[in-house]
């Protein structure tokens, strides 16, 4: 009897448009790279700690791909650019084939899916030196799911026609990304990528300042 | 030029349905009450930290009202619940004229406005001894916002027809809750609220294990 379900008194339906999203993100990583070649130029309120609103607008937050085929993301409140210590949230959007890299970081992290479908690849690292054949997770639109710290995985697009849209809360921000080629790499082995994309910008704008 | 705005590329079209909510979230603290009465009998796996599923359905997660008129809220991940340590993600409606109470904590929280809208009111703490009338925010559907740690604060649905329905994010779960009676009671007057209604369950549970 306890706790009760009561599935039939609020069924949650997320559904989710991005308009014509595929057909531009070929090319979004051109008008990327040429505006972090600028970055030197970047006003320090891009990254500002303090002064950003209090509510704000998802569809004016800036959007890229960071050079990935196929993903929009969007730092709904972030780390390096908002000045959030201990919690981090991303809207991130993956066309049909698009996917993560085979990763792992420190830090608690789960998904709400908004859209779509896709494979949660997931690979735990408890008694290996490398990560080995994952476990396979159908996702699915009004899904959570969550990564156990430090395991390695991946989140993939498996479907062919629909975007996958996911909300994305991390722990510890700016997350560290320690990155595999594939899923027998050992641990050890693996590149870190720190500051990850999005967090990119404003540690460049912080190197900037120390130059001048 | 930098950051990038790419408004037309994905313009975020979030939508919610929650079926009949409004019209039975009047009765439900009835069957919570006598659930809560019955709690002894809760089996260990409603608060399992350890097994619980990777993926879940969100639409399968429990919901309940907790004796607030107007409310709905799902534990989508939790640290009583399910052992995360450092973030927790809750999903909550308020039909229309719903409200939290006037209340703060000492934790980062960010929320992402799923459907409806209403009105953030917020308080600096900073320089009185009581919050003080407080800034009143307009949000909306496809909005985020954020409360500063330690701020008194009230999200409320004033809008008079359409639920309000907010993806939830705190740090340092699980949630410690200061609650005022008005804007100008002072800060040490509050009272503590601690397990929150969502977290008790579990923490009955644990108690009852102690008595036996």
């Amino acid at each position: 009897m306890f706790p009760l379900k009561l599935r039939s008194w609020s069924i949650i339906n997320l559904q989710i448009e991005a308009e014509e999203s595929r057909k531009m993100m070929a090319f979004l990583w051109i008008p990327f790279f040429i505006a972090l070649h600028f970055s030197s130029t970047v006003e320090a309120s891009s990254c500002a700690v303090n002064g950003f609103p209090i509510v704000r607008n998802i569809s004016e937050i800036p959007q890229y791909n960071y050079g990935r085929h196929g993903l929009s993301h969007i730092t709904v409140a972030g780390s390096a650019l908002h000045g959030f210590k201990e919690i981090e949230v991303w809207l991130q959007t993956f066309a049909p084939g698009a996917r993560t890299p085979i990763h792992r970081h420190s830090c608690e992290e789960i998904f709400v899916v908004l859209k779509g479908s896709g494979t949660f690849y997931l690979a735990s690292n408890s008694h290996k030196n490398y990560p080995g054949s994952p476990q396979e997770f159908p996702i699915f639109k009004n899904s959570t799911f969550f990564v156990p710290v430090n395991d390695a995985h991946q989140v993939w697009n498996t479907d062919e026609h629909e975007d996958l849209q996911v909300l994305v809360v991390i722990s510890r921000p700016p997350v560290k990304v320690f990155i595999y080629d594939d899923w027998n790499m050992p641990h050890t082995a693996t590149r870190l990528k720190f500051p990850y994309y999005w967090d990119e910008a404003c540690y460049q704008t912080s190197s900037t300042k120390d130059e001048l």
